[in-house]
């Protein structure tokens, strides 16, 4: 079995001997093993993936007791993670998801895809995928939202991934997948937030463009990053040119950020991340 | 009508003066033009595309008439490419150019796939596009070609892709193809020629890897190249963890190439190209 | 002689076989030749580098007939051009254009450096530069300008190049070099405009930062863009650390802006820039 | 005072908990601690960045006793360290050495720069840096290199930095300083080994040129690589156009492979690095 052991507490001499110590007392081999301290808050972050044959529960009883109060400590077995997806009419990102769930490289079993238009349902039939269209014509954002949050609870995922969804979501819906929703915004944030950042860009006259993506919190485009890249341009192109130029770098973004959180690679921690 | 006319020429002056001459006698308006002067091999490239109406035999005949012999003129409307795509096993590069067929952004028609193994075939499926399958066991070279050659025949196209195609081609094969035939190597050549590139990477220890789109030629990975790029690697990762994101670069390497190569900006000219 | 042509007009048909015309009345070979169309203002851009014998006032003269009346034409030998570096106490941006201009790399002559402080005196010293120290203490915005306006009359130049000067010009100095003045902003613009934008970046927790080089202009890092470059961080990076990391993007961001300055090769235009 | 703890040793379970434990006891506060299993080869890689008061060869002993005899165990003092800096005509590796040592970043002294031209005496002089040229006509290479040893044997330093040194260094000569020698070479290895790699680039017809810093050994450019970069470049660019780009990115390469062996922060096994 493999485990993976997340701990972010209170930095103090000695942490990684006595961690490293129970570890070892588990019978646990360690594999791949990451630390960082934030001496600016003094807090430790740690993250190991272990393997053996244990107690999870034990296990993390066992690190409860070494440290603070205040440690937030994960212990759980890595596993092929589930996800659901959001999107509305560009199919890159998704598509690109797509074909990397064919060929098994995707490790997550992807749900269902919900939209709030119909044009990518059959691109996901071909893949065999629940594709849930819930328009938002005559509905109020709450109504809809009620809607999408059905589905969600129908699909019950580890993640869900805003492929290029081109709704704002409510703070109430966004409170109750804190750290779950991943979305690509097609800017290097903290530039060009809102809408149409080609346009913006190509207004601005910037010879760089980018993508990032984010875990969703209630500010629009302000919440913690976890991948950026970018690609040049140049005065010869039209927003136009920009926007489908950026489309690459968007769904190779995605495609990293999602992989990061379903390996369990990321700390959430004061709208930053940590990434190891 | 656009049109796209390519010229190859000998230096001298007055050059652009005189074409443009003839393009505006021809009531043609430029949207877009390019030069570039060779001054090692006293060669000038020009490439315009032109919007307006006349006879395309007309025009080349009027900028024959102003050349030198030795000049190469082409003059073609600008219309929608049409592509065969030879694969073998990876999905990713394929994937990625169905997925721009889908959504309309690939500037090409896909007449059919063609592969030596049966695994890519429910992919194409789901686009409904002709998958053959040709497999070379039991098969000399020549005698796989042979077949191979037959279903191109059957699908005439303007571009035949190499999307990860595993197989070598042999110089009669390229030769019948010449600066038609487009493939992905995956190494940031003319580093890692042959097998297993992400292998020899991580044996030398790089600290990037990169992939090569270029047409193919009668050596083995020495075409004239059309598009390269990279990703950054480190010690932490094993040949298959280059690999994998070694794709991510290889099938955006592949499509911007194939793009450039069906909105006909690049030249072929002493094994290297000129990409306007 | 060298010669360089700027031109932007409105677009018209047959404007590239005029000019180019008369740049053959006039015997000239063009050795370089770049055009661009703004279809969406309907504007013609052309650049072109020309060898030959001929009065530089004729050939314009020549030129200006063809044109509508709003053309702007500009003719001029290809020379070395002269700058004079404002800074204010970091090294890197004024040390790099030093080391390039000792071997002779810089197409230019250094007339001389003013600061605001005396840290980098020594530095200039070395390389028998003129140093101008004029501390801001005591004096208003507009008595510290003035002063620095004196020693740019006393150092006319045909460009004043921003080597991390941290002070703000008042409007009154920009417009008297307008499309004169380079400046390396050390962010990725428009990201983290204003004061410390590496903290910022910090604070924010992106993955990658930058540099921009921009003509300055009256509103606060809003000028035309020339160029941006970047480089990835991560969250185990401080401030200081990112600071450190972005300074080798700024010099050579900053030498690459002003060596397209110094070759002519930029047209400024709706606050965009168009390089060539 | 800091410390820095670099272990190679055959892995198994418990190491990292029985080496942190001794750091514990010895009453150390680790600052920065990295990892690494290279599960191909069965070995274990750690460095620790520590603050305390101990005596380092009690330490040093203490962790010694933990492991099995074939482990590679370091301890030293976290101090500023002594460079030499070799070089033949080209000035901006050494001069971006210069900038940053005069600004106080480099973290090292420069005792002495050693040339085999006279070219770049004036600019060492401008920074008080003894300066020996020691010209290789009518010498052996053998005799040159004799001679060149007792200058590094008048000024014993940590590393060797070959910045833009153009020649080969003997296998004699390497040895003595085996993991102490950098190199810059001016491509993307394993591309374009030996003379001139951006005329090789250039006929070629690549798209990215690079530069690669490296740990010299007897094989001529294939020694364990530290750092890479690259640069985009495309057919309007003659080599020497290449050259220019390039040694912007190698001159940054140089000075980041530097700062890291500077910071004790590689570890040099089977050709290949880690870097922490």
């Amino acid at each position: 079995m493999q485990m993976i052991l997340k701990i972010k507490t209170p930095d103090q001499k000695g942490l990684i001997a006595e961690i490293t110590r129970v570890i070892f007392e588990f019978n646990l081999n360690i594999l791949k093993n990451d630390e960082f301290v934030d001496k600016e808050n003094n807090l430790f972050f740690m993250r190991s993936e272990m393997e053996g044959d244990c107690s999870i529960k034990s296990l993390q009883k066992a690190i409860r007791a070494l440290l603070s109060p205040q440690a937030n400590i994960e212990v759980f077995e890595a596993k092929r993670k589930k996800i659901v997806i959001l999107c509305t009419k560009e199919n890159h990102c998704l598509g690109d998801l797509l074909i990397r769930y064919d060929s098994g490289e995707l490790n997550a079993d992807i749900l269902a895809v919900v939209s709030n238009y119909t044009l990518l349902e059959p691109l996901c039939q071909k893949f065999n995928l629940p594709f849930i269209c819930i328009p938002s014509e005559n509905l109020t954002r709450e109504e809809h939202e009620t809607k999408v949050l059905k589905v969600l609870e129908r699909f019950p995922s580890d993640y869900i991934v805003l492929a290029k969804y081109m709704r704002i979501l409510s703070p109430n819906f966004v409170k109750r997948f804190e750290g779950k929703i991943i979305n690509i915004h097609h800017s290097f944030l903290p530039a060009f937030i809102g809408a149409n950042p080609y346009k913006q860009a190509y207004e601005r006259g910037v010879k760089i463009i980018g993508a990032t993506a984010h875990f969703v919190n209630n500010a629009l485009d302000e919440g913690p990053i976890i991948y950026q890249d970018i690609t040049k341009v140049n005065h010869a192109m039209s927003w136009k040119d920009m926007q489908k130029s950026g489309r690459d770098v968007e769904k190779i973004v995605l495609a990293k950020a999602l992989n990061l959180a379903l390996e369990e690679k990321i700390f959430v921690y004061n709208n930053k991340t940590i990434v190891f």
